[in-house]
């Protein structure tokens, strides 16, 4: 039996959103369990509502919300009785939770999830997102927004948990690092960018492969792609603005000529570029499994974030866990 | 009569390329001319081949390249007979000449540019790109890779230098200057990106609508989107990796199905986001119009490229020029 921990505020379809995906992770899952954490009464109107299997359900009660507009200090220090610190903090005290599924507050995520999770290293976790690549494959974009002013040794650092991430949890035995830069050439990029690329470079055991710019950054090339919070951010959410663009310009058209060739079209396309329904982000460099799916998330999207967490989960047993997360190679 | 500066040297496809997009030009655009800069022989022996009509055709002989490999000041105080320096030299002395074109090393056009048309302020010019926004309007992208450490101060001038830009290219009376970061809270951003918001917002004259995420860059939200060259260089890249990949997802799935209809919407696409063929970058901050195409271009793209410059030098006429492009508002 696996049970997962679900902050079940902070999505912006709110808890009916969350519940439903729950449910249908329930349904598809065998040996999934729940820890539900935020409004108790709130949470068994859902339940209800929705008709879930009670017997694989717990609730945990929280007061406090952390909002998107709360500072990672004030949801750490100020409301400790909010369901992401009760939900962190069950994690990190409790064996029988195998990993965290949440929608709200990035930064306060990170913040609780270095305050309970980070081990004795305490070296500040990443975001991350598993991304398709041209060709098929898949590429781990490190960091996505969780540290937005970076230094050098944070994008080393960043390039270290990503190969452990890959290797482990993708089975690829020497991934390849490339760091995101305006230039294929080493001398291109800005001040941090140069450092890390000496860094990277002569890094023992990393399998670094020099410089990758935007037009390629999931064009296959490498299997981690390193960049600062405030960049990765920006390749992420370009990515899935332009993809998105597309598909409505491709949809329009379709409805203009009625042509049902092209509705098939979309649908394909869809099953490629609905980046959300992706799982959001995987913070890296972690003792346990944690998972944020995006504020907009979906009921599908809950359902594949769940199993990205269970997968994870899976996962770190197989490869015994003392090494796994934690970057070294 | 307009006569552009061609820079011959610098183009991935070579010498050939330009001078068929030069030729084209000539053929479209009545009352153009043109000097080329080059090695004269070459250029010569490209012109004959292709038989352009050589009465509207000058050559500058230049003996040196810039290369891409070459630094900023390498070109400039080492590459003094490159194609480059000469031509953006003759630009900046001879009155008969109205713009510059050419799709080499683009720190080292920037550097150029500095010396030699950044009149008396002598700050430093950014790259821009105007891009196709959603709803159908355009939106500035300021810099895109000219400048790629900035602090807050530069990107002040660049939402000035921008909506100035916009005021007299695209005749928008109060340009929407928005600000690239990783959230839309006045919160979100990196230490200069949160300097930089603070500075906008108070700058008097100024029309800034706030913050913009990656997925809205090209939203229709604002008509400047500012940014360091790093980030904008992403943004840039990334929306054309991106367009280009799912473009190439419908060629192949067109094929797979053998559809017309899917192979007439590839033509439809690629009319709206075959980004290389709107023209590249367009230097801002300079007295006189210089654009910098695609290393990676073709000849459709050098005939844009030039379409450009003609339309920035005769909006600059009718602007009287002494506020146009030097980010006064």
């Amino acid at each position: 039996m696996y049970k997962v921990v679900i902050d079940t505020k902070g999505a912006d379809k709110g808890v009916g959103t969350i519940i439903r995906g729950v449910k249908g992770a329930l349904e598809k899952i065998e040996g999934l369990a729940v820890l539900l954490v935020g409004d108790e009464a709130d949470i068994l109107s859902e339940c209800q509502a929705n008709e879930l299997d009670m017997e694989r359900v717990e609730i945990l009660n929280a007061t406090e919300e952390v909002t998107n507009y709360d500072s990672p200090v004030t949801a750490l220090f100020q409301k400790r009785d909010s369901s992401l610190v009760k939900a962190m903090e069950a994690l990190s005290k409790r064996d029988d939770l195998c990993g965290f599924v949440g929608a709200g507050n990035t930064g306060a995520l990170i913040a609780c999830a270095t305050k309970y999770l980070s081990g004795k290293e305490r070296v500040r976790p990443a975001l991350s997102a598993v991304l398709p690549s041209i060709g098929g494959g898949f590429t781990c974009l490190v960091d996505t927004g969780a540290t937005i002013d970076c230094d050098a040794n944070m994008l080393l650092h960043f390039g270290k948990i990503g190969s452990a991430f890959m290797k482990k949890m993708y089975g690829i035995s020497n991934p390849r690092v490339g760091l995101l830069s305006n230039g294929a050439e080493e001398t291109k990029g800005n001040k941090v960018v140069k450092e890390a690329h000496q860094l990277l470079k002569n890094e023992e055991g990393l399998n670094f492969v020099g410089n990758f710019e935007g037009s390629n950054a999931l064009g296959g090339g490498c299997d981690v792609l390193v960049c600062d919070g405030f960049a990765g951010n920006q390749v992420l959410k370009v990515t899935e603005g332009t993809a998105k663009r597309i598909i409505t310009d491709v949809v329009k058209y379709a409805k203009k000529t009625g042509s049902e060739e092209i509705m098939k079209l979309v649908g394909y396309l869809m099953s490629i570029y609905d980046i959300g329904s992706l799982g959001g982000g995987i913070v890296l460099g972690v003792e346990k499994p944690v998972v944020k799916a995006h504020g907009a998330c979906d009921e599908k999207a809950i359902l594949s974030t769940i199993k990205i967490v269970l997968n994870m989960a899976q996962n770190k047993e197989v490869f015994e866990g003392e090494d796994a997360i934690n970057g070294e190679n």
